[in-house]
């Protein structure tokens, strides 16, 4: 680590102007969350693995900024030469830097890498010393990273209608009556996840994303993909031309953001060039055509491409794809509900599964009964780590209609682990399941027809009190957040302190969102909404047909943690009056799997959360039957047996 | 109503520039919620009387913008002539202004009666065809205004130590400290309550409200206070001397502002003139003096007095004495419960009253029993008016002690009456109390001790079965709130949806925010914080020892309306946790009054709920048993006695 340090430092010095201090992002080209090995530079420099953080290297120093689901395992994996920075308890990295770096310093960041916004708050925040961003022409850690992983060459894939729901010119259509709404000829589309909706294409390029590494240019007459061609197949191409759309190398979207700006992409291409023109061409357009706008998401784009146009002719705004995709269509959303019933029955298997092995093995008291492990003598090859029982609910999963792989890395925590918000244990490193320990599993997967993520926490010998009543506390938050009826309007900052309140009660919290979007077959995490305890600079209300996650949780640091996640929908709420005819909204939840009895304190439970309950376990049981086999049954039967208080 | 906009018409045109449009709104020099009779302006143009809402008058048109509270009465009370806006739901004012009047028109306003934030706004709004925002030198609504009521010469009241909890030496102390924090060598106060918070002085110049007509300014070395010098005794005078306060005519503070903004306002002052200095005189510090900036609050300020600063000198941020006087001492806090302890006393006595007259008078089954009225045939001279009975429950806060009048025109509503929000009732037309109509009193009293302010909904009839499960909707919200534990940090906006999300439930809601701060015989709405379905500009957080008002409804125009309100008292909350070391808050109610057990739906309270109530009714009776006769006494125990699901 200290080499790969000082190989940066010595390009740093040799730079020119010689830099004072680099930053390295997470991000890749696209500001995407999870990225392909090849663009983790983050991870590489700093050893730190999470999917958010910062890291700033300066002449003598190295800072790493992370957010609180990241402060227990960031402490554990950062070197003597880094310092952790605690988002939202140390300063932010604009005002660090701006107090802490000489003045008139000279601080590089290669601008692919970093988004408008982020870019120009740091700038406002280097004029008080006249500090100076500089745009690197090459990225400094891709020139130190002797090992870096290969690009790879996936295929691009047509993700057809029966999965989509929608047509690719349906969708120009209607984007491009948005841009002649905002007087904009063209835009820019930067988001792995925005290029992939639209031209409904999927892809392997990153872990976890079925997405493809390309941009997309859409004006009032042409649409452009930027793809390494090598991955796009005949049939695909021949796709994209019956939509309309230019496929050009990846490396070309650069010159042609230059052309766009100066209105010469598309100037040899008229109504002739594509039947998704939305309106015919006359000299008035034309020239309303060349006073246009283009049409930049300043959280989503990158500096690089947004330096090569005129900052007056720029629309900085929210890109309309954000929204149009997370209003899923009815094909869309019953994907999802199908892709969760099957994903529901392959962690209710697993759960039969975890609870044979672990009295098996380790002679614990199992899913429904408590009592202390046993401690039965077990052979070294049957021990059950966090690793190889997360191998076993992919198993479960990938036996499943549609399966294309997980979603994101599983969480899958034992005890203390389960304290680290996105614990991601390694085969080496990992620890063994403990019947005396609470296990926390937060997964999801990759279904052609619709995305998923649960959580839930579970215990196979006996629970503490102190784990009871914050379990239940978690789950208290959890129902009241999926009972809420709200009318339009109100954002996900406002619902968000519905979770916390039960556990505000006891004077605990927890450092993460209580929910966010999820993709339709594509990102586990999607906005443009997000139920938060921060209020949101884009105040997006929540909208029916809409997905966000419910998933309150409780860590305690060095001991256990404890999150329970469900995905919903949201719809139209049959409230008996309509006051100021706004019209009320609900949550429908589509995720299947029990909650442990066994860890819920009942007295502490209002009959009306009992009710909830049980009408959750009575659909669990119906819905999941036909995924059961006679054994999986009767688990699932006593799993989901009605309770009182 | 038609000559006073021909009069101000014709004074427009007149004016130079002759002005396309003129701006009246409804605050004073001071920015005041409730102002003095002659500085009712827009009531005197338009007729609608509310507390809230701007007139413009342009030459063919007259537009009145209000919040919602008023709707149902601004359309009452508008002439012809007149367009109700409303806000939230039309365009704001500075939208319509700038899209619906002429390119570069004048529009006219007094300086004195806007605020630089509003000002501000609307200039940046008129940018765009080159409109303009003309100071008009006098008010020409009090040229038109024959019947002005005249000046009125009130008495300064020194506010004594004994109700203040703090001296004068120690406000001031403080205050120069934040302004050397912030590098301001001065600050222009405006607000009424905040010249009378600082200086501990009381008035009788605005109804409602304890404060006198006065402006101050506080530098390093000085302080002053502008008043009519006639208001000023001796005795007074000599109280202002000794804090070091200099007494100016009212009108000076013009001319004053001015040597401030040139720093000539305190050149002949030194350490000699005062024990408050907080520094000793030396060069560098005279320097820095000369150097610092001057503090306005921008919502607070009139435009008028800024137009007189070096807007590079100038420091626009929220006084630093609205959370000074937000935060009450000890002794305060001692007087709000005390004073509402009274105030409680004064409403059950009312209660008792009115429940006896409306079974004696209408033949009504009473607060405890559930008939319809009897239409006993009354005698013309026994009829209880909203007003009569307003002027009785005056009465019983008058016969308690350190009472100095009402903190607010009483709503004392009926029906239908009840779902105007600040319903005024007027004695010549006000309704009859109806044993068959729900009835809503919103009332509180300015006590030398504390200020108090309580909604109670009654009912003497039949309510019907829709009427309780509004009022038990109301009460879960009104209960979910005062319940709530919240870690330091937390603004009111993330807590209003407590008080929401019963009525939700039903497609409910209520068209105002949940709660205000309180002052200490002081305003009745005090800043800086808020419980607001509407995210706040200024986000201050709660803070233990702020009040704060809990007050959901129901409104459902023409038939009913519904009001809870406690004022709450934000202590550190005694959780067994601590997490993330934020310290956690709750609320204390100081508010003493029962609710009527008639009006709630018990099947639909939890058994939480259902605990609270009681553990409040056994409060109740125990803390005001001490002022209750032995009739009163026996009424109040069948009013809080303990129910059950």
């Amino acid at each position: 680590m200290a080499e790969i340090l000082a190989a940066l430092r010595s390009l740093m010095a040799s730079h020119c102007p010689p830099l004072d201090s680099l930053v390295v992002p997470s991000e890749d080209y696209h500001q995407s969350e999870y990225v392909s090995a090849r663009d983790k530079r983050r991870e590489f420099v700093s050893g730190f693995t999470g999917s958010a953080g910062l890291a700033l290297i300066t002449k003598n120093e190295a800072r790493l900024w992370t957010d609180g689901r990241y402060f227990l395992q960031a402490t554990q994996q950062l070197s003597d030469q880094w310092q952790l920075m605690r988002i939202g308890e140390d300063p932010s990295v604009d005002a660090w830097m701006s107090d802490n770096l000489p003045r008139e310093a000279a601080i590089g960041v290669d601008p692919w890498c970093v988004s408008v916004d982020t870019a120009q708050r740091w700038e406002r925040a280097f004029a008080k010393k006249q500090q100076k961003l500089v745009q690197t022409s090459t990225n400094l850690v891709d020139e130190v990273w002797k090992t870096r992983p290969p690009l790879e060459v996936n295929p691009v894939i047509v993700h057809p209608l029966e999965f989509s729901g929608r047509s690719v010119a349906d969708k120009l259509k209607n984007l491009r009556e948005k841009l002649g709404n905002e007087k904009a000829r063209g835009i820019i589309i930067t988001a792995l996840d925005e290029v992939a909706w639209l031209y409904n294409i999927r892809g392997t390029d990153v872990s976890y994303c079925p997405v493809v590494h390309a941009f997309a240019i859409v004006t009032l007459n042409s649409a452009f993909l930027y793809v390494d061609k090598r991955k796009v197949s005949t049939k695909v191409s021949s796709s994209m031309q019956e939509n309309g759309i230019e496929v050009r190398e990846y490396g070309a979207v650069s010159s042609d953001v230059a052309l766009l700006a100066s209105n010469q992409l598309d100037q040899d291409r008229g109504v002739s060039s594509g039947q998704n023109s939305v309106c015919e061409k006359d000299t008035s357009e034309e020239e309303e055509n060349y006073n246009g706008l283009i049409w930049v998401d300043p959280a989503l784009c990158c500096y690089a491409l947004f330096s090569k146009l005129d900052a007056d002719k720029v629309l900085l705004q929210q890109s309309p794809l954000a929204l149009a995709k997370a209003l899923k269509n009815p094909v869309e959303l019953d994907g999802l509900r199908n892709a969760h019933i099957r994903d529901g029955a392959a962690v209710v298997q697993f759960l039969v599964w975890l609870d044979k092995k672990m009295q098996e093995i380790y002679g614990a008291s199992g899913y429904f009964l408590e009592r202390e492990g046993a401690s039965k003598k077990r052979l070294e090859t049957n021990k059950l780590t966090e690793v190889t029982v997360s191998d076993k609910l992919e198993e479960f999963r990938a036996s499943k209609e549609h399966f294309r792989g997980l979603s994101f890395p599983t969480i899958s925590s034992v005890g203390p682990n389960a304290a680290i918000i996105h614990y991601s244990p390694q085969a080496e490193t990992c620890a063994e399941l403990d019947p005396d320990s609470i296990y926390l599993f937060d997964s999801g997967a990759q279904y052609l027809d619709g995305t998923t993520d649960i959580t839930r926490t579970v215990h196979f010998g006996k629970p503490s009190a102190h784990e009871k009543a914050c379990y239940t506390a978690v789950l208290k938050g959890h129902i009241a957040l999926d009972n809420a009826r709200y009318p339009n309007g109100t954002n996900g900052h406002a619902l968000d302190i519905l979770a916390r309140i039960p556990l505000w009660r006891y004077g605990l919290d927890y450092r993460h969102g209580t929910g966010h979007g999820i993709g339709s077959y594509l990102n586990v995490h999607e906005g443009p909404h997000l139920i938060s305890f921060r209020p949101q600079a884009r105040n997006v209300p929540l909208q029916a047909s809409m997905t966000v996650t419910d998933e309150p949780g409780y860590y305690e640091d060095g001991s256990f943690g404890i999150r329970l996640e469900n995905v919903l929908v949201i719809k139209e709420a049959d409230t008996e009056f309509n006051f100021g005819d706004k019209g009320y909204l609900s949550f429908e939840h589509i995720t299947w799997a029990p909650y442990q009895i066994k860890l819920i304190d009942l007295s502490l439970l209002t009959p009306q959360e009992i009710e909830w309950v049980n009408s959750y376990h009575s659909k669990c049981r119906e819905i999941l039957e036909p995924y059961m086999d006679k054994h999986q049954m009767e688990w699932l039967k006593t799993a989901t047996e009605p309770v009182s208080a």
